[in-house]
């Protein structure tokens, strides 16, 4: 590593390009009452000393630090991985840095919130689908800034999220119109606990199975995770072994509907012709298995966000509280899903 | 949203604790200097007052932001998810946090080389996968910081980076010494152009056929992008239109080779019998395709580059050039590579 130059200042800037400081500091924080031509100069004259604006001492001034922090359970999925991919650009062209708060388990997330490190670190907060406590959130609301839950429905407050009940509710009356009548429901679980994801779709489950009129049965609703190999097959052999199996399964995400099949197919049964299979999410394996599947778009919702994040951040005495954007989903039916071979009654796990 | 309450200050913390103020900064700046009675005393004192340290009041009693920037080119992929998934909380443990930028194209590219937004912002900089340009790499020599080159080779920078040559090397191998003498190779582009690893690895494949006797053939180097489905259809007709097609297939990514297989299958070409197809990852993916690969841990990865950022921050004066972390590659043997059925004679094209 070279040793650090010198770095040059604001002043320096301000001498180049012939205007105040002050006209430097409100061009670099892209404030809007700068002319386009001294935008113009100041812009070139800070490229032309190499001057870096240091959010320390612009926050100095401002009293913001430029930031969007957002916290998320990991980053390691499909759905945070294309919603912050969507998030990231679009902050950038605002002028806003994105800092990340990883909380992969219960200790961490109960530090994160005895602490809160994002409070004098960002300006704006976005909290991507945990199911978070009424504690929890009443910290939140406390933290001084705006924040936004993303991938969940916070009553009162400024929310992003996919119409999770609706999306299971065309899964599974996709899978009741085939003529299926034992359905079963794989909501999958994460070291942080069950998303809020996981109950909205056991709900929309449940409604469609009422609206039916068969009454929904819990040895039929079975967690597994798609990582987890000896779970899965032990969750697959709870379903096999039931006085009346199911003949369809519905996974809470494609990749646990795929390794569900994968589970299946091991054990030399045939998807779709001995048991259908639906997922959700519309993953790039969907396509690669065939897998019928309810769609959504991680990578809108994470733009939504940033904008809502914004548009608070321009307009903090806007009536914030009933900002609720619901993204849709939309059924894909493939290769997976398929009338039973031997049609059931309703209610034949009574008999 | 609620209106902010007054924060309390650091000297609240220190009239709680019964100590001075600048011990209260030491503790909260986790320096080592201090006692863990003391520690102790600090730390609870703050707990009570629901007190947070703004990284802008630390920056300027210690010049540092308690920030670690990584550049990326996607956030959307398994290989970023998982590194990061790794180094986020080990960067939490050690009071640092994690600011990202994502680069998505070249225009964004050149922009973040001629700004260096990251350089007042952050402490290190752990730059991931980008075949950087030596005047890119200049331009980060002068950054001020520690600058980290990860899933990539740096020459006389630190480096942390899988050993692709010696991963392609073994994949192609495995073909060879199954029978096979035309082996296609698959590069995968993304928007920021071509990665390191898709050189390193083609470099290795180039490497195992020469070393076999067989001239490298340019013919079979066709790049393919997975989530291009046109793309994929006219890259494998190409490979089947040849005078000599290829028997097998070696894809620069998983993902990459998974969409290879299913392309094939939609064109009634059976996998392995009619054509092997190995991958590079051992991603989740590989699994349910029951997909050969050589597998590499990015998850590792983004742990090494953590420590070493960790590192070279706490020992500035050490002798940074020399780190160079090389992570390993093992062969997974799996369902979709076979010998060919029809053997063909070295040279073949040539007939």
């Amino acid at each position: 590593m070279a040793p650090a130059p010198r770095h040059p200042t604001m002043a320096d800037v301000a001498e180049r390009a012939g205007v105040s400081a002050s006209t430097v500091s409100r061009t670099l924080r892209g404030l809007t009452t700068v002319s386009p031509e001294v935008r113009a100069r100041v812009e070139q004259a800070a490229r032309e000393l190499d001057f870096a604006v240091s959010r320390q001492a612009a926050s100095l001034v401002t009293g913001r630090t430029g930031v969007v922090a957002v916290l998320v359970p990991t980053l390691n999925s499909w759905f945070m991985g294309s919603a912050l991919n969507s998030l990231g650009p679009l902050l950038r062209a605002a002028g806003m840095e994105l800092n990340v708060y990883v909380i992969p388990d219960m200790t961490e997330r109960t530090s994160f919130f005895e602490r809160l490190p994002a409070r004098r670190n960002a300006d704006a907060l976005l909290v991507f689908g945990f199911d978070l406590t009424d504690e929890e959130t009443a910290r939140l609301d406390h933290l001084g800034m705006p924040v936004i839950y993303v991938s969940q429905h916070a009553h009162g407050r400024p929310s992003v999220y996919v119409d999770d009940v609706a999306g299971a509710v065309k899964a599974t009356r996709h899978l009741l119109h085939l003529g299926h009548r034992r359905i079963a429901f794989a909501p999958t679980v994460g070291a942080s606990g069950f998303s809020f994801s996981s109950r909205a779709r056991l709900h929309g489950y449940r409604q469609a199975l009422t609206e039916a009129g068969i009454p929904p049965d819990d040895d039929l609703v079975i967690t597994m995770a798609f990582e987890d190999k000896r779970g899965l097959v032990e969750g697959v052999g709870h379903l096999l072994s039931l006085r009346q199996p199911p003949t369809a399964v519905f996974a809470e995400q494609d990749e646990l509907a795929v390794a569900v099949i994968h589970t299946l197919r091991a054990a030399r049964i045939q998807v779709p012709e001995q048991m259908s299979v639906i997922g959700f999410d519309d993953h790039q394996v969907a396509e690669w298995f065939d897998l019928s599947t309810v769609a959504q778009s991680p990578s809108d919702m994470g733009r939504e966000a940033g904008e809502l994040a914004l548009e608070l951040l321009n307009e903090p005495e806007g009536d914030q509280t009933r900002r609720h954007i619901v993204l849709p989903t939309r059924l894909i039916p493939r290769a997976t899903t398929a009338a039973p071979s031997l049609p059931q009654g309703e209610g034949a796990s009574e008999s």
